[in-house]
């Protein structure tokens, strides 16, 4: 098998930012995986809040460059072997587990969903409205809406929380999800939260710093809204640690390194009565299809990376309102727009 | 699809018995599944120990045939389904569940472990030695020396435990599992497995009823070997409860309903830090196939069903001394042996 792989620049419509950190543009990495006449497609989206940066996710490639071995087929056990030895860069073992599947998927001509046995993804995905000034915010309030989104999820925790929030709730009745990005100290989480009880939430993301994440299980008793982890919980260890902590997960691929390990913290979750979801981050749509490929196995799902941008370099997700799905496209049913 | 299905009789080399239970002959049912042309196979394995009979599978294949819906490839939805509604007759699931895999492969050219994205199983079995008087104990344990098993399993818990094991031992120093299949009380396996102990048993299964599950913990602290659950160990919630009670699990397809089922207990076991085996019943090589192909996930393989008959009526598992493998067939790669 032959890696290669280049920098992509991508742009989101509007400045899009959170309670900590906010993206202009930003740049993801596409990995083409060659072999036997044939190309897979991946993306590996690196995040620093996860110690991942382009210049890492690239020294990792070179390194796993040629030491893929010279058959596709075998996910499974090489990803495995990506696992035990670049553990930290999730990101980039996640661009090569799509790459591969995609590439298996059109050897076979079936969608990698139909190779996983899953019924055909189609799947509401939350939109979500980043932390901005009041008239932006009022701007990209009014675009979901018209675009037809029917689930959105706002970034809380700054002081323009109410204003984005009444707004929205003056407009909308549906299904809202609040993400606090790790935005409070223990000590003052329980009456933000109840301060945002009045908005109707259905889920509160990370409230807490990861090193917080015992102090997650006394906000469940507030009755507000089941409490999810998100940078609490990278991998499959993290749910089993998390159990009785928090109501719920958010896996990100980028993570957790792909769809085989996506799919053990499903199954981990479930059996441990947890609720689930499948977030992103900013990405196109070449790194969202990995996760919508799954996405009918869990509660709620946050991917709407490829919505957020001005222009989306691949194509082949379906949005239909709030719902996106995939079609029979053989492999992950993305390909490059055409250059315009 | 369609469905139909046969009864087949079977019939052990010699007299299979445990500590509890034996067999001269028995049946298992053949599934077939029709669609499109093309044949998917799978073999349902009954068990009584779960509440399970050929007449409560045929029942449950009356109900289910005709509901499948016609799509074999939403193997994960229709057997999703099929356990909501038929959780007691897992064993038919199981059926099921492979004709369904084996139907994909066939119809995609390729084996079932290459959709899973697995490497190609090839796995070493232990061979069971059952409950027999001395004298024919003996001409089992020469004959599985012989055939070139590296790894035995004895059904031990009853008063020949002692003549079997040394006579073993004496001519044997490869791996050897203990499987008490729920022989003894709480109050004496204690003394049991440390009477045991001078044979140097790999792991010691089942020493307790189901209901004794959670006195296993205690045993563990004897050091003597790993304790691992069978019968008190059905179902996923089954692992995530005896979290902390006991060193492993053996998951058998006739307990929790096939591939999706099994592979979901291996990574809950597994992010627990749990030893994983995968067993079987007497059965032929149809109902070995789908467990052999998740075989490289797991610990320890005891899948030897195939290998206790007179006459197996399937094909297609190859065996070199103690390890068997599958090759490239598509499917499960299974076939009926030509009459004789």
């Amino acid at each position: 098998m032959r890696l290669s792989w280049q920098r992509q620049q991508i742009r989101p419509r509007h400045r899009f930012a959170t309670s900590g950190w906010g993206v202009d543009e930003k740049e993801t990495i596409v990995i083409k995986l060659e072999h036997d006449g044939l190309t897979g497609l991946g993306e590996a989206v690196p995040s620093t809040l996860y110690g991942q940066t382009l210049e890492s996710a690239e020294a990792a490639l070179e390194v796993i460059q040629g030491k893929l071995g010279d058959d596709p087929f075998a996910v499974e056990p090489i990803v495995r072997r990506l696992l035990d030895e670049h553990d930290d860069q999730r990101a980039t073992i996640d661009g090569i587990d799509a790459a591969l599947r995609d590439w298996c998927g059109k050897r076979l001509g079936v969608p990698v969903w139909k190779l996983l046995g899953l019924a055909r993804p189609q799947k509401q995905t939350t939109f979500t409205i980043g932390v901005a000034d009041p008239e932006l915010t009022r701007v990209k309030v009014d675009e979901a809406l018209a675009a037809g989104f029917d689930a959105l999820k706002v970034k809380v925790g700054t002081e323009t929380d109410e204003d984005t929030l009444s707004y929205i709730r003056e407009r909308f009745g549906g299904p809202l999800f609040l993400d606090a990005n790790q935005a409070w100290s223990p000590g003052e989480a329980a009456g933000q939260i109840q301060r945002l009880a009045r908005y109707k939430p259905t889920i509160i993301e990370q409230p807490l710093r990861p090193e917080d994440w015992q102090h997650m299980a006394a906000l469940r008793e507030l009755g507000v809204a089941p409490i999810f982890a998100d940078e609490s919980c990278e991998r499959p260890a993290d749910v089993i640690r998390l159990h009785n902590h928090v109501d719920g997960i958010n896996i990100k691929f980028t993570k957790c390194g792909g769809i085989g390990e996506a799919l053990r913290m499903i199954y981990l979750g479930r059996a441990l009565g947890m609720g689930v979801m499948l977030g992103c981050f900013v990405c196109s749509s070449l790194a969202i299809a990995p996760a919508l490929t799954i996405a009918s196995l869990v509660d709620y799902a946050d991917l709407d990376g490829h919505l957020l941008l001005a222009e989306d370099p691949f194509e082949g997700i379906e949005r239909d309102g709030g719902v996106i799905s995939l079609g029979d496209l053989p492999g992950l049913g993305i390909s490059a727009c055409a250059p315009r």
